[in-house]
């Protein structure tokens, strides 16, 4: 367990805990009433990877010592602990989704002897009624990040279901799954495409960074799946090395995302990205090489979603998530 | 192993061996001089799957009995035994490939005591330097089809990895690769969308094909990429019962198939598809949803392929390949 205490005074009595609970892990904050971080906890504790205990063992162990014995403190939490998978189902809310929309619809349930857990629930597009679309968990890092944006963007949270969110006046508007980082993880390990990569000779970074380039302007232009099987032909021929050929992948993949969002690229007035670093360094670079504006980063937004939502519930007062925004 | 005798009498002497090899099984045809199949047997050793012995052990257990100790049988062999990780590999031939490129670019190795056997080489796609495809076995399928078919064509072979070949004047002029069969296989394996399969509840014929059809004109409209997620999304909003999520999903990949091919569906003269008859009766039904028109059906084409290629390299008389066609 990674634990960090924070500088401000411990107040047992007041405040908040907030957690980001998805499928792979569980973070944990304890919060002052002003919104502070007072400690943080993370365990690999995802949905799909409790300890013994389940759901109530996880929570008990990783807020250990953060409450007194029948104290009333409240906690919420986001992410795959309210999915029908999870503790319990907080039921989608349909978009246009704000803040008002989500601190309305929190399932609240008794995580401990009078500790409430308020569950954020996620949100349903339904735009398209033919082609409805989920989200949870991103809903909350939507809500801290336009705390920060502040009006209209495209917010993109690329990952294993990258999400391309349009906010309006700090709701989501409309958004749109694509599965990249699961169809890259599925190619690399289990496909024809990820064959022969542990005894790959070395290259280059230069290399990689080319193969990048050629895979995100083909995915871009020509689509990832007319080109997917290009990936083998093209090391077949010696015209991509081995070991480039998972950067070109890569590359493909998010220039059919690219691709994909084209219209919302085009008719965006302001674009941000959240999420891992090394992954928005990736997509930031792809925008590039497609002509496309360089979008802004943005850091991690689960916690400042968290408590937005939780101040716009009255679980903290209304001036706690000014200071953390 | 399978084995079925033929009615025409067994010549020891003349004749052909030929083998279809790829990456899961082998067949293998004792032929007669006519190109008459005398016997056959089929096994699960795939370039892949080798019996001890290897490929030389695979070859003499496949043909055993069928040629006296020191007699000079020529055998001819398609598919993966070809490639670099098979017996031996037959350089690719460039596009366009017609039976004249095969039969000169043969690769012989001594299979066993005096026994030459001859590799078709595979096909290398030039036209597009920047997007190479390549194919091995369906190059002596084409061949087989081409004789059916006599003239301009666009070919389709479903499968792991379909392929989409422009037959002009019976050569190969051009062809693409979708990855379809094997990404559908991966998705319903390893990804969130296969998930519950094992426990959903039952459904009928009638939900199953509507699934399908919906999936194939999503596919065809939006691209496989942007409606991915919404196998998933569908499910969860109550849209598509998970007893048809899978019947969706290979409707989403057919019709993305069938939408990188417009091109070359609006501007083929005749449209002939060949392959496993269960998928190639479900691409004829995507065909006909998106208002193409139903191709034609040829039924395996492998043997004639080698019997023509083997007759065009003089390992059996002119005449052979007419009656096989």
């Amino acid at each position: 367990m990674s634990e960090a205490q924070g500088q401000e005074p411990f107040d047992r009595r007041m405040g908040l805990i907030a957690l980001d609970w998805g499928t792979s892990s569980l973070r944990a904050w304890r919060l002052s009433e002003t919104g502070a971080v007072l400690q943080f906890r993370q365990q690999g504790w995802g949905i799909m990877h409790l300890p013994e205990g389940g759901f109530a063992a996880a929570f008990a162990a990783i807020t250990h010592d953060w409450m007194q014995p029948g104290e009333a403190v409240a906690a919420i939490a986001c992410g795959m602990v309210g999915s029908r998978q999870g503790w319990r189902e907080a039921p989608y809310v349909p978009t246009p989704a704000g803040l008002e929309q989500l601190s309305a619809n929190l399932l609240t349930l008794e995580a401990g002897p009078g500790i409430k857990l308020h569950l954020v629930p996620g949100v349903l597009e339904t735009n398209d009624p033919l082609a409805p679309d989920v989200m949870r968990g991103e809903e909350t890092q939507a809500m801290g990040a336009a705390g920060r944006l502040g009006g209209d963007a495209l917010l993109v949270m690329p990952g294993t279901h990258s999400k391309w969110a349009r906010l309006r006046g700090e709701a989501l508007n409309s958004f749109r799954t694509m599965m990249t980082g699961e169809l890259f993880a599925l190619l690399r390990q289990h496909s024809i495409l990820g064959r022969g990569q542990a005894e790959a000779p070395a290259v280059t970074q230069d290399a990689k960074d080319a193969a990048f380039r050629s895979g995100v302007l083909a995915g871009q232009t020509h689509g990832a799946s007319a080109r997917l099987f290009s990936t083998r032909a093209l090391t077949l021929t010696g015209q991509l090395e081995l070991g480039c050929a998972l950067d070109y992948l890569s590359g493909l993949l998010i220039g059919e995302e690219l691709r994909a969002a084209a219209p919302d690229l085009a008719s965006a007035a302001r674009i941000a990205i959240t999420g891992d670093a090394a992954l928005c360094e990736r997509y930031a670079r792809a925008f590039t090489l497609v002509g496309a504006a360089e979008p802004e980063r943005i850091p991690d937004t689960a916690l400042d979603g968290l408590l937005r939502i939780a101040t716009r519930a009255g679980l903290l007062p209304a001036s706690a998530s000014d200071g953390a925004a």
